[in-house]
């Protein structure tokens, strides 16, 4: 339990407003679904290992989100070419599952530690729609996960958390994965 | 006070240490010392108010590291030209005592927060000795301010934050100036 004014004050202030902090997590590159990217994974780990203290878990509250790029021909998931709108429409609902998978993984993290969560899924292009969310959302924190690419690689390679600090208005934390655990191709995560 | 565990574990497990956050503080290009810049001051005050709960105060530390950038050729604090050592060693103390000034006003904040803090000074390039100071005296976070400067002026103007975010380890908090309190030239601070 917080107390975080004298009682004589209680009754004439008002409740403070959970702190909101924003988590923006990717699938696997390597895995896939339902695993989360190291980067995601480790920002997710420290911001509830240090950013949260235990006896104040009701004060925050997690927003986990979760972009997917569609898959707009419909070629990543077929054994064959289906012709029917319908077979479209299953294949956008087994992908939303499977993003809920990846989801349920961090809520139940969530759950296990007291933290208020709340989890949702957008479709589009990664680094706008969380620009998009933030703005629609007003959280008063975003958390990304960082490869930690050289300037080589991110002349090449577009950097979600770049571009995240660069465009939205509220703070940005920005985590980067640890360098032991980076995969063989560092932009793989 | 915070109760972090059963009292039956608190003989079983150490006292769990500070979360050090680092905060890189700078002096206002427009008004000098002692005065803060617009993105320090926020930054400073976004973490106080929003990273830092009142009733966990004593679990954190804040580390107040303020960068001076050594005026070599001593010019510009010059009524007329000296030519001893002594009055340059003068002239390197009176930048100090400055230095020092600027940080007090956040220790005092600190202070009435009840929260702990540290501060100090180094002299250097300051993007290179942030990094080094957090290389030294490994935060768990480091905060820093950011003007929110356009593509094109990052261009010509090298950014400490994106220098950081860039280069250090540990996780980065970039807080962004509020844009309706950025002075006429944005590069100002």
């Amino acid at each position: 339990m917080c107390f975080r004014m004298e009682e004589s004050e209680a009754t004439v202030q008002e409740q403070r407003a959970p702190i909101k902090i924003m988590i923006a997590v990717s699938k696997s590159t390597l895995k896939g679904y339902p695993h989360p990217s190291i980067s995601s994974s480790q920002a997710f780990d420290w911001t509830l290992q240090k950013l949260i203290p235990q006896s104040c878990r009701e004060d925050y509250q997690l927003l986990l989100l979760h972009i997917q790029v569609p898959d707009e021909d419909g070629l990543d998931d077929m054994d064959s070419i289906y012709a029917t709108a319908n077979d479209f429409k299953d294949m956008k609902q087994k992908e939303k599952i499977r993003g809920l998978h990846l989801l349920k993984e961090f809520v139940n993290k969530c759950n296990l530690a007291q933290v208020p969560c709340k989890c949702w899924i957008k479709e589009g292009a990664v680094k706008e729609e969380i620009c998009k969310e933030v703005k629609r959302v007003h959280p008063d924190l975003l958390v990304v996960g960082s490869r930690g690419l050289s300037s080589i690689q991110r002349m090449f390679i577009g950097t979600v958390s770049e571009h995240c600090v660069k465009h939205v208005d509220i703070p940005v934390l920005v985590i980067k994965r640890r360098p032991e655990d980076a995969p063989d191709d560092p932009s793989d995560d």
